[in-house]
């Protein structure tokens, strides 16, 4: 017999939720588990929108338990915490990025690599350990153990700040992994959506001449003058590209529409690196040649672990690096999502949840 | 005009060469330059037989000016040294991979990492500085600039040493630049032949635990028993393959037949890397969505910078390191050709070029 949403947990919770394949978020009434010794209980203020939701609402990645909450850049302000919990008091200002759980044991937990623990829990649409389904941001209350809760730095902004929680670290963790992160290098970003506007900002702040490489020149003056890129090339102008070979120490792919890669691989120095975070369904086609010619690397990367996300925040609070933002109530989510599936936003939507999500 | 191969240059040589892209050698007298104020003369003894020279000799790179006297795995013994050389002096045994040239000014040359110079002169079918093309191995006589000598390490064996100068270094400097030198690791080598032997004999010898990685289960016994492997996965048996998911922390693939990469990719632990040393004419066709999860890195190497080189070499003399060859005589060099297309050799043909081959 399937759970009663409203009736598995004891806390009243209320949120919007793509109930098939159509991924058109409505209203639902489901519940939160009592916070738990080692959990924090927080009310939600922001929740960013990410490319995920959009996949995971349509189960495009096949992996979908309807009905399904999403949301992975979630902000809020502690309302309780457990007997045991010592990160944060109530009244704290927190947020929870792509995880909730993982084994906590492993290699990749006792190395703060939760993001590569094969038993991660995400934060929406998976099973929790107590057996229920997780459900993401576009909620107005959260519950999770203290280790997936991040501190929000203080006087920093919550509604702009929110999409930081997956799409900062995302491009903040492979830029540090990967060694991009060294002043007078030269990165390049392809795709200026979501991820790489922050993946600009990120690299221009660890000191970094940026390349912005984009299918379409009308993001070059955006690129330059507000997210103060160095460089902008057009990916389909092969004279601009040709120009460019040899260049760059390291390139963060962050577009998941299949796209050639051999012409990026070629723009890369000896020993640069080419870090895919964004994921085409079709597999990627490499010359091998090449890769060898100039010692080449293509890698992936996922998030990050707890504490290196806590750590980007701790950095994006410092040197002000924030996303660019439309801020939007939860009954305008059914059109942003269909405005971010034309990569119409620039470069994020985020929800504001505790003004506009209301149970009716 | 075309220049006249016999007398271009002052000193008298003779080896055997390709002449068409049916890539069957047959003797070929031509001529060396003058031994310049920085270059070694010495007498060819042994040269080993790289698949790179059957690929060379019938042009399937495309790349091949004819004729050309193939073998970059060159060994001999010092005749002669300009005036202003220190490295060697008459009577020593040397080597020569590779490489004889690179522009020894850019980035990568600074930095010892002579191959990957963009100006890098192969040791034969390049044109050298001097305009005239390069001639290997495969000849009684050889010249080179003293910085592309390498010298050859006291009472290690000249002829089955030879193929370390490609094999050896192809293999050894991934590993040691991808740091899959350590001891404990685990590190699988795809394919077992001249490459993929010698990878199996490095990796041991750096204390790793080896996993050789075949599609032919008729090579195990050798594997573990003659090349000391740890363990011997079958790549067509998918109940083996699926039992070593996630065990392995780097792969060094040396087959240069198209295969697939997905498997192989699976088969490393979080943050492994695939670094592919043979190179499939086709793309390489990759999972995006495994790397990211798992954080996994593909790269290519070529070879190695001389210096490195010759760290190499010492490091094999001192580990006893040493490729199985089968020693021939040049006029066996078609025959032992045919044999190396149908993997049939274990594991190096080396020619006896000192006491095989004379001019008629």
């Amino acid at each position: 017999m399937a759970k009663n949403h409203e009736t598995e947990h004891p806390v009243g919770a209320f949120g919007w939720a793509a109930r098939d394949t159509s991924g058109v978020l409505s209203p639902f009434n489901f519940s939160r588990r009592a916070t738990g010794e080692y959990d924090v209980q927080f009310k939600v203020l922001y929740c960013g929108v990410c490319h995920s939701d959009l996949h995971m609402a349509k189960n495009e990645w096949g992996v979908t338990l309807y009905p399904v909450v999403p949301g992975h850049e979630i902000v809020g302000v502690v309302t309780e915490v457990g007997s045991k919990v010592n990160k944060v008091k109530p009244g704290d200002n927190v947020g929870v990025g792509v995880l909730v759980g993982s084994c906590r044991e492993c290699d990749q937990c006792t190395n703060d690599l939760e993001n590569y623990c094969a038993k991660q829990i995400l934060t929406y649409g998976a099973q929790y350990t107590d057996g229920s389904i997780t459900y993401g941001g576009y909620s107005d209350i959260m519950v999770a153990h203290e280790h997936f809760i991040i501190r929000w730095p203080e006087n920093f902004p919550l509604d702009i700040g929110a999409p930081l929680l997956c799409a900062g670290i995302t491009t903040y963790s492979p830029l540090k992994y990967f060694g991009l992160d060294k002043p007078g290098m030269s990165v390049g970003v392809v795709g200026l959506g979501g991820l790489g506007h922050v993946a600009v900002k990120f690299a221009k702040a660890f000191g970094t001449k940026v390349t912005v490489i984009s299918t379409s020149i009308g993001k070059k003056k955006e690129a330059i003058e507000l997210l103060g890129a160095d460089e902008f090339l057009v990916s389909r102008d092969p004279e601009q590209m040709q120009a460019a070979i040899g260049t760059l120490d390291g390139i963060i792919d962050t577009v998941s529409a299949t796209h050639p890669l051999p012409p990026l691989l070629a723009l890369l120095k000896p020993h640069g690196k080419l870090i895919v975070v964004g994921a085409p369904e079709k597999l990627l086609e490499l010359p091998a040649f090449s890769m060898i010619a100039g010692r080449k690397t293509i890698a992936g990367s996922g998030i990050g672990g707890l504490k290196e996300t806590q750590e980007m925040i701790d950095f994006a609070a410092k040197n002000n690096i924030l996303p660019e933002v439309e801020v939007i109530p939860i009954d305008y989510v059914n059109t942003a999502m269909e405005r971010l599936l034309k990569s119409d936003v620039k470069y994020r939507f985020v929800i504001d949840v505790a003004k506009s999500m209301k149970s009716e």
